[in-house]
C-alpha cells in the first residue's frame, strides 16, 4: 500500500518517523527533524522540509550524511550489506553487473575519490526520469565529478543525497510524475536530431534551418497535433505554432512558448522545456474536452541563439516586427545566404512575408515563458522552481589597454607601464562593484596577453566586459563606473586604453501581475517561492517590447550548466513546472469573464 | 678656436653663460644656472650640472624648453627663422631636401604630434655617431613616438633635448669622442652579418655557428689583430679568444668580454659592447707600445642567448667546465645537431677539446664585462655609467589556476569560482611584493583564459612568473611569499592550481673590490656613480662561479629597448665606457706590483 500524506500529517511523530524510514541513508533524524513542519501541503512541501533540516545540520552531520552511504559497487555490495533500497537502486544501474574492466575502474575510483575528498561518491544512479544511469555514464559522471574543488563536490553529493530521496518518496507513495515523464519523453524524441558533424559525436545541435532543424520542426508540429491544437503551422520565419482556441470566437490568446534551436553542442532543455510545458497543459486540457477564456498559443521559436547566421532572436524577433532585411543576404559559414536557407526550407523567403508575421498585440492577454534556468542558484539552494522578476539588461564592450612592454628583468617596478596588472586591477574592482549591488554581475571572460613571453612586461592586454543588471540604470551605472576605474587605473599608471562596445540589451523587467500569477501558482504547489532575475537572455525580451510578460524558471542539475550537452534536469522539476503553468491558467480563467 | 673647460671654470658668470650660449635652445637659463656647480672636471660634468637644471625645474619650465623648439621640417625651416644650430642639425639631416611625399607626411605628423601632446616633435637628428639620421628613420621614429603614453613622450622630448646639446657641446668644444667612433665603427661593421631570412629585412640574427655566425668570428679575429693582440684564436666552442700578454712572463690575465651572438631580430650591442670596449683599450696600449703588470684576455663568446640551441651561457660556461654532453646531440629547428653544427664550423666537435677550454682561475685577477643595460633606469636619469651591484637571481614559474567555467549572466558574483579574477588578485599581490623589497622584479608575462568567451565566467587561467632579486635569500622570500598568497587567494576562492617551475638562477653579487674599480673609474670621469642591480642573466654570472667579477652598464637609448633592432647607444656614451675602462686598467697595473 502506497503511503498518503495525510497519514504522514495525521501520524504520531514516532509512526510518522517510522513510516518515512529509509529516505536519507541511516538517517532516520532527518524525516524525523522535518516533521515539525507538519501538515505538509505537497510531496514538494515535505521534501523540502528535510532539505532544509540537512542544510541546517552543520557541517559535520552533512559530513556524517554522505558517510553513511556505501561506495557505488564497492565492498557493501560486493559483502550483500546495502540498505535494500541502495541494493535495488545500484542493481537497477546494472552496477551488479559489471565487467572485470568497468568494475577495476570503479574501484580505482572509489580509492581516488576517497582519498581526495574524505567520502563516498554518491550518484543518484537512477536517472532524470527516474530510469537507470547506463554504467558508462556513472564511470563518466564519477571521473568528472573527482575534478571538483572539495567543497563544492560536498555539495553536490548532498544534492545526490536529496535526489535519491525524492525518487524514494516516490515509490513510498506510489506516485509518477507523469507530466513530467511526458515531456521528458518529447525532450529525448526532439534531441534525436542534431546537425550533421555533432550528432556522430553524441552532442546536440540543431541551427536554423538545417536538416536537423526542419526535422525538430515537423515533430513539433506532429506532436501538437497530437496534443489536440486546432490550429498547427510554420511559419514564415520556420517558427512552429500552435494554437489553441478559446472558448468564445473572437477570444484573446494566451501567447507563449520558446525556441528549440541550440547553440552547438548544447544541451536539450535549453528553449524547448517552454515549448514542451504548454504543449503538456493544452494536451491536458484537449484530453478533457474543456476550453478556457481565452486561446494558447504556443510557438517554438525557430531561432535564438544566433549560431548559423548573426541573427539571435530572429524567431520572437518575427512576431514584433523586428527583421533587419540585410539578414536575407548574410550567409553562413558554408557561404549559403539565409534567402536561400530560407527557399531550400519551403519557406516564401519574402520581407512581405515576414512582416506579416507581426502580432497584435491587443489579440493577446500577455506573454510567458518557462526556461531552465542555465545558472547555480536553484540547484544550490534545493529549489525546484523559481519566478523571474527581471531579464537583466547587459552591455558588452572589447576592450584593449596599452603600456609598455619591457624587459621582465631590467624595469624596475616602479618604471612599468604594465598593461596586464592595469587590467588585473579593473578585474577586481568589476568583482567589487557587481558585488556591491547584490544582483549585477560583470565579467572579464576573454583575458590575453598576445605574444607574451614569460621574461617581458606585458606591453598589451586585451579583455571583454560583459556587465548585466536587472533594470537599466543600475546596469548604466555600473557601466560607468568600471569605464570612469578603468580610466583612472590608466591615467594613474600612464597607460592607454580603448574600448568597443559590441552589444546593449535592455532590461526586461517583468510585469508585476504576471510575475504575481506565477507566485501564485508555484505557491500552491507547496514549493518555496523564491524571486530571481535571468542573466540570460530570452525570447521574452523581445515580446516584452509589445506586451507583458513574465518567465518562470526551472532547476537545472550539474550546477545548472548550460550550453553543454550535460544540462539537465529532473522528470519531477519539469512536472511542477507543467503544474505550476496548469494552475496559472486555472487563475487566468478565473479572472477572464466568459466571453 | 674651440673653448675649453678651464675657460668655463675661470670665467664671471656672465662671461660664461655668454661661452655657453646656443646649447639649450633659446633657454640659456639651464647653462647659467648649471654654473653655480663649477669647477666642472670633466665635459660630462657640465653635461650632468645642465641636465640636472632641466630635471629640478618642473613641468612647466621643461615644456616651455620643449616649446622653445622649432617643428621639424616645420615653418621656422621654411621661413628660415632657425636659430643657426637648428638650421645645421636639420640641413644635415637633408631635411631641407625632402621630396613633396616627405615633407606632406612629416607636415601630417607634426600636426598629429602637437594636437596629441601639446608640443612640437623633438629628435635629435644628428645620429647617435654624430651623423646624420636618415630622412626615412626619421619619419619611422617620429610615427613610432606618436603612439607613447603623453609622459613618457615628454620625458623622450627632454632626453633628445640633452643629446642635442651634447652633439652641440662637442662642436663647442672641439672635442670627438673618438674611441666611441671607433667601437661604434666596429659595431656596424659587425652588424653586417646577419642569418639569412633576417637580414634582408634590415634585422640582425646571428645564432649560433651559422654562416652569419662564424663570418662574425672572423671578423672580430680580424680586428683583434689589427688592435695588437699578442694570440688571437677561435676556440672549441667558436668563442674568438684574443690575448694581450703583460709586461712579464706568466703574468696573470684580467679576464674580460661578452657574447657576439644576438636573439633573433635583436639589437646590435648586446654582448658586443662587452668586446668591442677591452679591444679599444688594448689597441692604445698597443699603439703605445705599452704593457701592463697583467695580461688582457678578451673573449667574444659566442653563444649566450640559447637561440639555435637551448643552451643558453655555453660559450662562457665552457671557460668553467659546464658543458652539457647532451648538448652535442640537441637538434636545431631544421634538425642539424650541434655536433654536426660544430664540425661544419671548422671545430673538433668532442668533449675532450670542449673540456681543455676550462681555465684555471688561479691565472686570472678576475673578470669584468661591459654590458648595455638593455632596461629604462639610466636612459630615464640621463645618467651615461652604471655600477652593477648583483646580477638578480632569478625563479621563472608556469602556472594554471582551475575553477569552474560557468555562465556569465547566470551565475550570481557570490556563486563564482572564477580563476581569472584570482590570477588578476595575485598579480597585484606580485606587484605589491616586488616593490616592496625595492629593487626586486616581479612579472606575469604570460596571461590567457584559453578559449574565454565574452559571456563565460572563466574557469581556466593560464600565466607566468618571473621572480627577480639581487640575492637569492631575497628572491627565495618573494618566491614563497607569492606561492602562500596563490594558495591562500585559491583556498578562498574554492579554486585549485598547478605550479611548475621551469628555471631558477643564482644571484652572481659583484665582488666588492671589483665594484669598487668600477666606482673609481666611473668617478674619475666626472661622471655621476649610480648603482644598480643588472636584472637580465649575463655571461659575468658563470665566470662568477670561478672567480671575482663585476660589470658595467652603458645607456641604453630608446627607454633602453634590448633584443630589439631600436636597441641603441651614442658614441659619447661608449666612449665613456672605454675611459672608464682604461681607468680600471690602470687602477689595477697601480695595485699590482711589478713581475
Amino acid at each position: 500500500m502506497p503511503l498518503t500524506l495525510e497519514q504522514i500529517n495525521a501520524a504520531d511523530r514516532a509512526e510518522a518517523t517510522r513510516l518515512l524510514d529509509g529516505l536519507y541513508e541511516h538517517s532516520p533524524w532527518i524525516a524525523e527533524a522535518a516533521l515539525a513542519q507538519r501538515p505538509f501541503r505537497s510531496l514538494s512541501h515535505l521534501k523540502q522540509a528535510m532539505a532544509d533540516v540537512v542544510r541546517a545540520a552543520g557541517e559535520d552531520r552533512q559530513l556524517a550524511l554522505i558517510r553513511a552511504h556505501p561506495e557505488l559497487a564497492g565492498k557493501a555490495m560486493v559483502a550483500r550489506t546495502l540498505t535494500s533500497e541502495s541494493t535495488d537502486e545500484q542493481s537497477r544501474a546494472g552496477l551488479a553487473h559489471c565487467s572485470p574492466q568497468e568494475f577495476a575502474r570503479l574501484q580505482q575510483l572509489n580509492a581516488d575519490y576517497n582519498a581526495r575528498f574524505g567520502f563516498p561518491f554518491i550518484l543518484a544512479v537512477r536517472g532524470p526520469r527516474g530510469t537507470g544511469l547506463a554504467r558508462q555514464q556513472i564511470i563518466e559522471t564519477f571521473a568528472r565529478r573527482l575534478e571538483n574543488p572539495a567543497d563544492f563536490e560536498r555539495a553536490e553529493a548532498l544534492r545526490n543525497i536529496h535526489r535519491i530521496v525524492e525518487l524514494r518518496l516516490n515509490d513510498k507513495f506510489g506516485v509518477e510524475p507523469a507530466l513530467g515523464h511526458l515531456v521528458w519523453d518529447w525532450q529525448e524524441s526532439l534531441a534525436q536530431h542534431s546537425d550533421p558533424g555533432y550528432a556522430d559525436k553524441g552532442q546536440l545541435t540543431v541551427t536554423y534551418l538545417t536538416d536537423a532543424h526542419r526535422a525538430a520542426a515537423r515533430q513539433l508540429v506532429a506532436d501538437m497535433r497530437e496534443c489536440g491544437f486546432d490550429e498547427v503551422e510554420i511559419d514564415a520565419v520556420g517558427n512552429v505554432v500552435g494554437r489553441y482556441r478559446g472558448a468564445a470566437a473572437g477570444a484573446r490568446y494566451l501567447l507563449t512558448g520558446s525556441h528549440y534551436d541550440t547553440v552547438r553542442n548544447g544541451g536539450r532543455y535549453d528553449g524547448r522545456l517552454g515549448i514542451f510545458t504548454p504543449m503538456a497543459c493544452v494536451r491536458e486540457l484537449a484530453r478533457a474536452g474543456r476550453r478556457l477564456p481565452f486561446g494558447i498559443e504556443v510557438v517554438g521559436f525557430a531561432e535564438e541563439e544566433g549560431q548559423r547566421y548573426k541573427a539571435t532572436f530572429l524567431g520572437s524577433g518575427a512576431l514584433i516586427g523586428h527583421f533587419n532585411p540585410a539578414w536575407l543576404e548574410q550567409k553562413d559559414a558554408a557561404g549559403i545566404p539565409m534567402r536561400e536557407a530560407m527557399r531550400d526550407a519551403g519557406l516564401p523567403a519574402t520581407l512581405e512575408a515576414i512582416a506579416a508575421l507581426r502580432r497584435d498585440p491587443s489579440r493577446y492577454l500577455g506573454f510567458v515563458e518557462v526556461h531552465i534556468e542555465q545558472g547555480p542558484v536553484l540547484n544550490e539552494l534545493d529549489l525546484p522552481l523559481g519566478i523571474v522578476t527581471s531579464i537583466n539588461g547587459g552591455v558588452r564592450l572589447q576592450c584593449e589597454v596599452t603600456g609598455m612592454a619591457s624587459h621582465a628583468g631590467t624595469t624596475p617596478m616602479d618604471r612599468r607601464r604594465d598593461a596586464a596588472v592595469a587590467v588585473a586591477e579593473l578585474a577586481l574592482f568589476v568583482e567589487q562593484r557587481a558585488r556591491r549591488d547584490g544582483d549585477s554581475v560583470g565579467t572579464i571572460g576573454m583575458l590575453e596577453v598576445p605574444s607574451g613571453s614569460i621574461n617581458v612586461v606585458p606591453g598589451r592586454c586585451l579583455f571583454s566586459l560583459d556587465l548585466r543588471a536587472p533594470d537599466d540604470p543600475q546596469r548604466d551605472a555600473m557601466v560607468a563606473d568600471v569605464l570612469a576605474k578603468l580610466k583612472e587605473i590608466c591615467t594613474r599608471r600612464g597607460l592607454r586604453f580603448v574600448v568597443e562596445e559590441t552589444m546593449r540589451a535592455a532590461a526586461a523587467p517583468s510585469a508585476p501581475d504576471w510575475q504575481q500569477r506565477w507566485e501564485r501558482a508555484v505557491e500552491a504547489l507547496g514549493v518555496p517561492l523564491y524571486r530571481m532575475p535571468s542573466g540570460a537572455g530570452h525570447d521574452a525580451m523581445k515580446l516584452h517590447e509589445v506586451m507583458p510578460q513574465a518567465m518562470l524558471f526551472v532547476r537545472g542539475q550539474n550546477s545548472g550548466i548550460s550550453h553543454n550537452p550535460l544540462e539537465s534536469t529532473t522528470s519531477d522539476d519539469i512536472d511542477l513546472a507543467v503544474r505550476a503553468f496548469q494552475r496559472l491558467l486555472e487563475d487566468l480563467a478565473r479572472e477572464q469573464p466568459a466571453a
